[in-house]
């Protein structure tokens, strides 16, 4: 490719809005543009790097005996409503009338699409273990589209299914999908991700992993413990159960604690630790008016998703503001109105000697203590982990790291065959629902990443396996006849040779050339330079070791061979 | 690929509902699978066909220096109202509200979205000609989805936009594209294609090629002369105006036709040639209420594309059952109300002692001198060309073929780049809207129309740059061990040396895979047999010839070499 001829422009400043640097650094080379609110239009570079990317994913996919297919982006809606996710799912699905007024969506994943593929072609065990898989386009209205193409509303996917006859079998493919997702963004060049144990969410199922770069630009929290290798996303991490010991046995009493309400303003004025009172935290269910009131302990947070998966409804923060019965600031665990519902967290299980609210303005009841006061069936662990618990396995101290999921995968079980009424006869000729894994990796959000992962003051630097072009040529002062003619043969060679490669031919100063190669991020930069030239020699330089060759012309190919060999085995 | 393993399932019934032999194999051999009114879910083998079609796609575009970007599938409603197809286009369009409330529209093409892309990017002359394409899924809410993936709703497209500085830069061009069109259906196998001029639609621009395959079952006509070369879609076609001598003089005078209305009963009763009426035919422009009369010569149909361009407006047939003003099946050119539009075909320009409606019932006009009777300031060609009609360059014999649209190249010119603003700066460093052409093939269509093009009565017969697999595999008795050790072996080698190979490791009759193999249609067949191996050989057939060639066992990857090259050789 010629960059006189290449549709992009590139800036030196921040585009304003972008705050992470995979997007500042994507819109700064010209790489992406915005069409709309998380829409994107990816510009040659970036959609070179997205075939090389999916042309990777699916090497790994056939190596496990997977069957690329492709289902529709817009299906009716008959399909998801006999999975329920028509109704379950809100408004992250697009949904439209066609014109003959039949309901119909767009696809944001495709269990339905695979298990209606499937189903009465696919009649017998026999068939089974397999596999299908595709890379097509996908619609997710998100309410909170960022960081550009980290989270977008369409995106290309990669997303596959495999179907078996039992758990174990399930579970051993699930490995192997395990390992080549490993495979994948090992061959991409990231490196800086792990996998974690994760929330099934709406996919639904028990079992599910999220591979995760780290980077602090990273929306998820994960809890890693670096001693046993406990990893976890936080939406279902827990940590050890923590021992408090107080011996207090003094009978409960109100004390008069005025305008101080929060668990730092109380702590201060009780003069006790965070540890020693009880939180009230309050949630509504969508769409419902009573309050859910969480008891936690005071230095914790809840952990919504925990929280979600116990009251099995969406939930949301309760809105104080046009409530008359609960007293906010001090909330308590006795003389609660009759239409709240109480969870109890495993914080305060046992505890004694504790702080909590009076249920009345300006009061707190100290000195109390649970199993003797109050009667509580039932403990739920709704806590988020923070900095410095312990794990449970091992009783290390826990880390808390961010990082962006770039790829799940799920043991879905027989929600989806059930559901929808998918059946295959087993040994015995009797029908049975195939058990389901299914597994994601998007690839927008992977050249995100693979950027995320890999850059400088300068720009990108990007692996030799998905870089648009590995070699990146800047001719300086392509005015001069013999400069031109040299860095096009050097051009045509490279690319005659399957090494891709651009050239720089715009008539433009040596500064704003390596300005330019720079942020682009090639593997490779070769400069042609009229004193160069002179001397029959040519200069190749590593973008990300800024380690500079210079080398006889007639030599250049071997060199150029060499270093892409030794970049591939990331020396 | 093992076909133990892979979804699908053969039927030997023709599945109901299908019609045209492609979308009957297809189904035949479940390649592909109905999820709605014409959406399609692609299983292995049909995925693996549009894959490689896509890539012959690819290479010829890239060779035409074309760069390739992914434009969205889901487009915000702004950019489609600055183009004004928002509104101009009907229920085509699919469209749905975002969350936040936000008219969206799903792309059934890309123009609004490469003009987007490249405005503010591309801003100096310099920058042109350039050429953008995708390959990317597209939704048309077809009113009359058909045949399988002939006529489809939702599907896969490359679709390619450039960018030009003046005319003769956007003809060469778009010669260029049009070589390539040629190379890509050759490459794919298609035999039977041809190009014609056609209507530019909903696209806009003056000059429009399409490409066509000829085929019975297709929905255009085409009208071809065979000795010029002229060639054109129906809706476009023109033939040589014909000469009719008649010196008739006598005056006008009204005649009784009584109950007679159509043109053969007129014909029949006044006994007069159908040349020598003039056949009134009523439309109505859409929500519109005043009728449009065509007059034009009583054996010629009237072309309704080209009536269209005529009027510059939808229209659709009149419907007489509520009108009370005109005399249906007596209109004529005389004394018709004044509500009326009127347009006249050439085909009636100066001609003598005409047959006319006397515009009340029972009655006609005879002895009609049009020049003479009545002043006409403007004839338009609005008539269909019919068989054995005169071609206009060279007055040979016209044919009428049928032909499915394979691909289309647009010289759209600037409707886009001036209704979106998009500007450049020409040499003298003025604001200028470069001119466009557009350039479409559908992937699924072509998968179909190589079967519509290459089949026998045993099924497909796939060309080897598209067939999912080159060889076919079949061992007779595979749990002779004998025979699947042999059988395995051939299928490895021949896939590691890059020769896609398929093997039907069922436990199966001879019969049903031959008859499978068959229908599936890949261009060899390797048998291994009890008796062969005894014989040390193995036998190879040739798919389209059904020659047969029994080898040795160590001379078949040589044979099947040999037979590949001579294959794609057309040999």
């Amino acid at each position: 490719m010629k960059l006189s001829n290449l549709v992009f422009e590139t800036t030196k400043d921040t585009p304003s809005g972008a705050k992470i640097i995979s997007h500042i650094l994507l819109l700064r080379a010209g790489f992406i543009k915005q069409v709309s609110n998380g829409i994107y239009t990816l510009g040659m570079p970036a959609q070179r790097m997205a075939l090389k990317i999916e042309n990777i994913i699916r090497e790994e996919m056939n190596k496990i005996d997977g069957q690329e297919v492709k289902f529709p982006v817009v299906m009716p809606k008959e399909l998801w409503a006999l999975s329920g996710r028509y109704f379950s799912i809100g408004s992250e699905m697009a949904r439209f009338k066609d014109r003959a007024d039949h309901d119909m969506v767009l696809g944001m994943t495709h269990e339905e699409a695979a298990v209606h593929f499937v189903t009465n072609t696919v009649n017998s065990y026999q068939k089974l273990p397999f596999m299908i898989y595709q890379i097509q386009t996908k619609f997710r209205d998100e309410p909170r589209s960022r960081g550009g193409l980290i989270r977008v509303r369409e995106f290309t996917m990669k997303d596959a299914y495999s179907f078996h006859t039992n758990a174990d079998d399930l579970e051993k493919y699930y490995y192997l999908q395990y390992k080549a997702y490993e495979n994948i963004f090992r061959r991409i060049g990231l490196k800086n991700f792990i996998s974690v144990k994760s929330d099934t969410g709406m996919m639904g199922g028990k079992i599910a992993h999220e591979f995760m770069l780290l980077t602090p630009d990273g929306e998820d929290e994960l809890v890693i413990c670096e001693k046993c290798g406990y990893k976890s996303n936080m939406e279902v991490a827990e940590a050890e159960s923590e021992t408090f010991i107080n011996t207090n046995n003094l009978s409960f009493e109100e004390v008069f604690t005025g305008e101080y309400k929060t668990i730092d303003e109380i702590s201060s004025f009780l003069n006790i630790q965070q540890t020693d009172i009880i939180k009230a935290v309050v949630f509504v269910e969508k769409d419902e008016k009573n309050p859910i009131i969480v008891f936690i302990r005071g230095d914790l947070d809840v952990n919504e998703s925990k929280l979600k998966k116990v009251v099995q409804k969406e939930i949301l923060p309760f809105d104080a503001s046009n409530d008359q019965t609960l007293a906010f600031g001090n909330i308590g665990l006795i003389s609660l109105p009759k239409n709240v519902r109480i969870i109890y967290d495993k914080s305060i299980e046992g505890r004694h000697g504790m702080v909590t609210g009076a249920n009345k303005p300006e009061f707190h009841i100290i000195n109390f203590n649970i199993d003797r006061d109050i009667q509580i069936a039932e403990y739920h662990d709704v806590a988020k982990v923070k900095n410095g618990q312990k794990c449970k396995n091992c009783s290390h101290e826990l880390k808390i790291e961010n990082g962006i999921e770039i790829g799940n995968i799920f043991q879905l079980g027989d929600k989806y065959t059930k559901s929808m009424g998918m059946t295959v006869l087993n040994e015995k000729g009797e029908p049975m629902n195939p058990l389901m894994g299914c597994y994601g990796i998007g690839v927008g959000r992977a050249i995100a990443s693979i950027i995320q992962d890999s850059y400088d003051e300068n720009g990108m630097i990007l692996p030799v396996s998905v870089a648009p072009w590995t070699v990146h040529i800047c001719p300086i002062r392509i005015d001069n006849e013999n400069v031109k003619n040299i860095s096009f043969e050097i051009y045509n060679q490279l690319n005659n040779l399957g090494i891709d490669t651009v050239i720089d031919d715009r008539n433009m100063s040596a500064g704003i050339k390596f300005a330019d190669a720079d942020l682009f991020g090639m593997p490779l930069r070769v400069v042609v330079s009229p004193k160069g030239i002179e001397k029959n020699e040519i200069e190749i330089m590593i973008r990300a070791t800024r380690e500079v060759f210079i080398i006889k012309k007639e030599n250049y190919i071997e060199k150029i061979k060499e270093l892409i060999d030794s970049l591939n085995n990331g020396k």
